[in-house]
């Protein structure tokens, strides 16, 4: 009988979960460029964001401080599902024959089914606390759309999620989930809005990109004071709540008794990403570990591979600040992939200027590779995975055959950001071998960037 | 700022999860009556059941023992998703206005997405221990045959899965999830089973029924030696693997401070029924704790409430022993309702046994009451609940609201057995005022009920 079945889970108690998120900012060589205002063209301030952000979301932005405490009533909702637990994938290593260690930090246990309730959950308490009564927002595959309107359930929010067209059509569930918590979902483009209106003129734009559903969820934001709008990736303050998951898988891997060689996590807009990487960058930084840190992105949208380093909006009529980021061009719209959370034109602007800083790596896949990837970690781990979480899988796999290979020890750790329950279409179009992959094209760039802002 | 969004969970250590599961028969008054041999009419023994199940399992089935070890390689297993948590329902209480305290234990936590991983582990352990190399089963509303795919993916065992057909074709994702873990999925009635081509020329039986998933899967596995039959309900060992559910919400309510005065949940073949309260009746038999023990049921198929207690088949087609319990008749065929794990003809032996010996009550309630209890737990609770559990939620409301006029202390303890993230079709007919009730007609059972067999 074979005793390969068992599996290893490192639970923290409830009252060792982190009451800070961190802030990388202050341990940086050199500070970010800061967003800049599309008219004025000088540095944004508080005043500026102030119709979009409640001020306590505004300070986090900008905050200097290292650690920044995370509410009472914040923690209160988060042990519905947290400390979230970490997995040693002993039943995969095994089936990869690798001596490599595989550890993933499953965030698929919030209500929501990822990552995406860290930030959605404090962003809607500080807008309940601020007088906020609806709060607009885009989202891709769904999983932040759901977030938010679980969020916003809990604090008696009206929430209206713009839903990029592609996802829409291929993930009805995901809709019906959102609406479920009792939100509402728009197909974007979609006719309520001045820029959904115009962009929906053009059949390219046609199904929709997260530049896109961000200008619609912004007008109407930006129409009403007592609307404000909430985004699911990007900004300073999205990446610090998402910073629990590296502080808790710090611990976790203390007991485990072990030290990752790699961090590996899938990049839309980052916040999963800067989420389980920052509190090891700054235990890296200060000497203590040397994991490489490396970012995953689909080939079809390749933002930190093949971007530019360039200030540009993060939308794609041109409404937000301008941000230094890695880009591909406000106006491009990536093919229809099926990790519709990775379907982003930019980058944080906080993990473009690590990546500038070279703290670390990056790395484009197709989708064949991950979903091959996926397939096997849910036959051998028991759990399908969100098929953007899969891309970090899939540099898991190439990485622990490496090992196989050259006997270096290899200690993997990556962020299994959610699960695919949604995503299951998707899988049926892999295992039933109609899924292609993304056509990459250079060429296809060169037009969307040379429509860069221009700044200074 | 309104602090009523706290969430109070009660979490085992690892090492508090029990290692022995529960078998209530020594602690009743009277032994229930033994199923009999369906050519013989006598009791049936343990070779008789040795083409469909291995030894281990047969053993427990007729285990005289209060407690049976589990397998620490079982146990192993459990450990990825166990113990479970032990939720108040603060949020979903003030909602209501209730002075009840609602506790639920939420099984969705388990990578198949409900209890049923708790036997399908062991009895594809066993399985796996004795050689079987395939396992056949049916399905209804598709958590069994996502458990039972998951746990033979982690054994290498073939695993083939008859849907019920109204089941099948609602929710294409279930199946989905069980063909990416592996295994295959037929439609029931199949033409692949002599007993299904003889079903599915009747129209009535187009839908198909747990009775009709059965006899196939039975038949399949009847002729294969290498190939042996898993049931994901109904029998004294599935019973027996799901106690864990109620000894770990004894250790937590424990820890809460509190005693229930109603248990109550969903059957359908009445495994988490049985797994959640048959601890507590334990408890309540040696008179530490009074609560009252509900089951509910769907009003389309209410074997408690209204079926006979008589000796009957588990599957239409009489290939199994006949069973004294509470049942519709064999050829009982329910209306296509969304809970399609409710759906079965009969009611658990032991659990029949049970209400006969007065320990235990029943009540049905009609689906558009379980999916507004369902929806509300959703908005206030962030977890979209299966069909099934929502049976249990709408009576924990309904006595949650009773004890609001009444002013009599109830706490209310549930078990939520999984999430219903393949059941938002239902879900959308709910919310867009397109579900029905099922028409309630007693004269349908009257035919059903007049082909019982006729026994000694």
């Amino acid at each position: 009988m074979d005793d390969s079945v068992r599996q290893h889970k490192y639970v923290l108690a409830e009252d060792q979960m982190p009451t800070t998120w961190y802030n990388l900012v202050p341990d940086l060589p050199a500070p970010p460029p800061p967003p800049l205002h599309p008219g004025r063209m000088d540095p944004v301030g508080p005043d500026d964001l102030a119709p979009l952000f409640p001020m306590d979301l505004i300070l986090q932005e900008v905050t200097g401080d290292r650690y920044v405490d995370i509410p009472g009533g914040v923690l209160d909702v988060y042990r519905q599902w947290r400390p979230s637990p970490l997995f040693r994938a002993h039943r995969l290593e095994k089936a990869l024959g690798t001596p490599a260690r595989i550890y993933y930090k499953y965030e698929g246990v919030s209500p929501a089914g990822s990552h995406k309730t860290n930030t959605s959950v404090p962003q809607a308490y500080y807008n309940a606390k601020d007088g906020t009564t609806r709060l607009t927002t885009e989202t891709g595959a769904g999983q932040w759309g759901t977030a938010l309107a679980f969020a916003c359930a809990l604090y008696g929010i009206e929430c209206e999620v713009w839903q990029v067209g592609a996802s829409y059509d291929s993930k009805p569930y995901r809709r019906l989930m959102i609406e479920t918590f009792g939100a509402t979902v728009h197909r974007s483009p979609s006719d309520l809005t001045d820029v959904g209106r115009q962009l929906a003129a053009d059949p390219a734009n046609w199904s929709g990109s997260l530049g896109i559903a961000i200008s619609e969820a912004v007008e109407v934001a930006a129409k009403d004071p007592k609307t404000r709008y909430s985004l699911g990736s990007v900004l300073n303050h999205v990446l610090l709540h998402q910073t629990i998951i590296g502080e808790e898988a710090l611990l976790q891997l203390e007991l485990a008794g072990d030290t990752p060689t790699l961090i590996v996590g899938c990049t839309g807009g980052g916040s999963n990403f800067a989420g389980l990487s920052f509190p090891f960058l700054r235990e890296k930084l200060a000497g203590k570990i040397a994991p490489q840190i490396l970012a995953v992105e689909p080939e079809s949208c390749p933002s930190l591979t093949k971007g530019v380093y360039s200030y540009d909006f993060g939308d794609t009529a041109g409404m937000t600040p301008l941000m230094k980021m890695h880009t591909l061009g406000h106006d491009f719209i990536p093919d229809p992939i099926h990790a519709g959370g990775l379907r982003y034109h930019g980058m944080a602007p906080l993990i473009s200027h690590v990546k500038e800083l070279g703290l670390l790596d990056a790395v484009a896949v197709p989708q064949s590779e991950c979903f091959a990837a996926a397939v096997q970690f849910a036959r051998t781990e028991g759990i399908v995975p969100a098929p953007e979480s899969s891309h970090a899988l899939a540099i898991a796999v190439r990485q622990a055959l490496a090992a196989k290979e050259t006997g270096e020890e290899t200690v993997v750790l990556t962020a299994l950001s959610g699960h695919g329950h949604f995503d299951l279409a998707a899988y049926d179009a892999y295992l039933s071998g109609t899924l292609v992959d993304e056509a990459v094209r250079g060429d296809r760039f060169d037009e969307s960037l040379a429509a860069l802002p221009t700044v200074g």
